[in-house]
């Protein structure tokens, strides 16, 4: 009996009538001779909910109240969909409750501290065996876990992605046998590119976890990319797929699996797809003294205010100074802002900060350019 | 500087407007020179919310998983509160965050394990304490606990009064001198019976403990009775008021307080107020054989089932079979009946079951009453 982590995003929650077709569809997964742990996001619109109510208060309130308001979205999930599975097993005569609630912090999901960005450091999967030995469905929260402090953290947006992955990855590595992760989306799986914008993108039935990571963090919304990250290191074979149809999606492999599998390819495609990301900031720091040194400090304050940088360029003028320029999502641009600010009034104080907003990235990708010319 | 608990119920933080004036309403308190200790209900409307989706899913869906779905109500009032706080303190100039969101498990709240009417057994006081001995804030999630699995329980409706009071007695155990109690609500205090009703209701400026208990018990909506039990044991000190008019409300204090204080009266007053609860049903059991151990198998079975039963009559017919009917609150009807069926099943086979609905209770009370003729 294969342990089946299937994941359902915000729209495969979102009303009552697709949360019961969700408990039918996790009991026929069972019924199909599966173990299924059944990982939950917050019904779609919640979470939007909350965080607007949030900024009526505060206008960047990312702290430990923040996370634990918008973490209670995928706990209403957790029990809506828990008392669905039961009352669906009741009704097919299983008998006693089969399905139990679990957050973050009950599961002993264990995060670094950073609020609304925070990552997986360890999951105590002792309570998630006792629960699969006991024959039960856990219903997992995800997007959600608990500090050192006992504070109840969140992963950032589509963290319930690399929820589902790093249960999967944690039941690999203690030891259960046969762990896949379904991931439902509103989405029939993995496309070429967005067929929102190009009418012409066809699916991708299968995909190395290389070629997913690319797409992902250039952009592709399908799968957060920590959570393939996190399916290529520990192994785990995704499935991206519908809620809403039953057909084969998109399946996430390693490499190996793509060039033998079925449907491999005698020529390696060059190309898997291209992805876009519309919400990119730039920012270009002029006037900066040069010397051992510079670039760690201005790196480090932005690390330190946990933006993620992307790409970077840096040239030096002909007086010897120093010319930086990089890239982030826009979601962190006043962090790196602010951040920004405080280097150059206490270190860098000549240093101007200029902003380009409205960027886009578009990126093609694929395995096979890496020995393909032109 | 006294400890002050602050409970706000769901209509006081029903709006984010009415969020930011209790976040000033706190601050001016600490300023003062209080030190508030915030519980909060959900907002007005959300506990009712996610009642409806459970109910849309399953009948009587009591269980952990249901639980762990409406407390989710009150973290979201924690954590929009305690950022309304910090953002105020710092509109003010008062530095660094001063309120610290708490969820039920996260105090130490421990109840047993009676889903959806839980009761609290014992408050881990050392982290309240530590958080007050920081100069911090700490806002409450009210209604909820956490059994000794680590489940989330909930105390029932109006729980969160209970909450506040179980907190400022568990204080005052612990030895913090000072500790009153404030419970705002949407009505300004308590009255000599329901205003809506009777347009002649006068405020109460000072009942005792036991009136209060009496008036809530026979259903004043004012106060959870069991708050009141735990304020009268432990010589806590409420005073129910109005979040949206500053004055004074109604003081809820010991006999020999009311005797002795400001407003004290040379005659006890005899009657107090006047309590009705329409929400009540009586069942009637007959043809119930008599004999040793019958009346401990109906209570018995009751009460495993969780059946809070008020008024009891037991007649026994001449042919020597029992009749007995008691009355219980609406909400407990459904399981009552079950109970009984089941009883009647395994142990009295000849018994009929028959349920009045639409009854309603009316209750005069007063101290005065008991060394008072007529």
């Amino acid at each position: 009996m294969a342990v089946l982590v299937q994941k359902f995003g915000g729209t495969s929650v979102g009303s009552i009538d697709r949360i019961l077709h969700v408990a039918e569809w996790v009991l026929n997964a069972q019924a199909r001779g599966d173990h299924p742990v059944v990982v939950v996001s917050a019904m779609s619109g919640e979470t939007n909910r909350l965080v607007e109510l949030a900024h009526r208060i505060a206008p960047i309130p990312y702290s430990r109240e923040y996370d634990l308001l918008i973490a209670s979205g995928e706990q209403i999930s957790v029990g809506l969909v828990t008392l669905a599975i039961n009352a669906a097993a009741a009704r097919r005569g299983l008998g006693g409750p089969c399905a139990t609630p679990w957050l973050g912090h009950q599961l002993g999901i264990r995060t670094d501290a950073v609020f609304s960005k925070a990552r997986i450091q360890a999951i105590d999967t002792d309570r998630l065996r006792g629960e699969l030995d006991r024959r039960g469905i856990p219903v997992i929260a995800g997007f959600q876990g608990v500090d050192a402090s006992g504070n109840i953290t969140t992963l950032g947006r589509g963290g319930s992605d690399t929820s589902a992955v790093a249960i999967a990855a944690a039941l690999k590595e203690a030891g259960t046998p046969g762990v896949d992760c379904e991931i439902y989306t509103d989405v029939d799986g993995v496309y070429t590119t967005d067929p929102r914008i190009c009418p012409a993108a066809r699916k991708i039935p299968r995909i190395c976890f290389e070629e997913m990571m690319e797409l992902a963090s250039l952009g592709a919304k399908v799968l957060q990319i920590r959570s393939v990250e996190i399916a290529a290191k520990f192994r785990v074979p995704l499935h991206v797929r519908s809620s809403f149809e039953p057909v084969e999606g998109t399946r996430v492999v390693s490499q190996e699996e793509l060039r033998s599998g079925p449907g491999a390819l005698l020529e390696e495609v060059v190309v898997a797809g291209i992805a876009a990301d519309p919400d990119q900031v730039k920012f270009t720091l002029q006037e900066v003294p040069d010397g051992p040194g510079v670039a760690a400090a201005i790196f480090g304050a932005l690390s330190d205010a946990a933006v993620v940088v992307d790409v970077i360029v840096q040239d030096v003028s002909s007086d010897g100074r120093l010319n930086v320029s990089f890239t982030s999502g826009r979601s962190d641009a006043l962090k790196a802002q602010g951040a920004l600010e405080a280097l150059a009034a206490v270190r860098f104080p000549g240093m101007r900060i200029v902003m380009r907003d409205s960027l886009a990235k578009v990126s093609i990708v694929g395995v096979g350019m890496q020995n393909h010319s032109g």
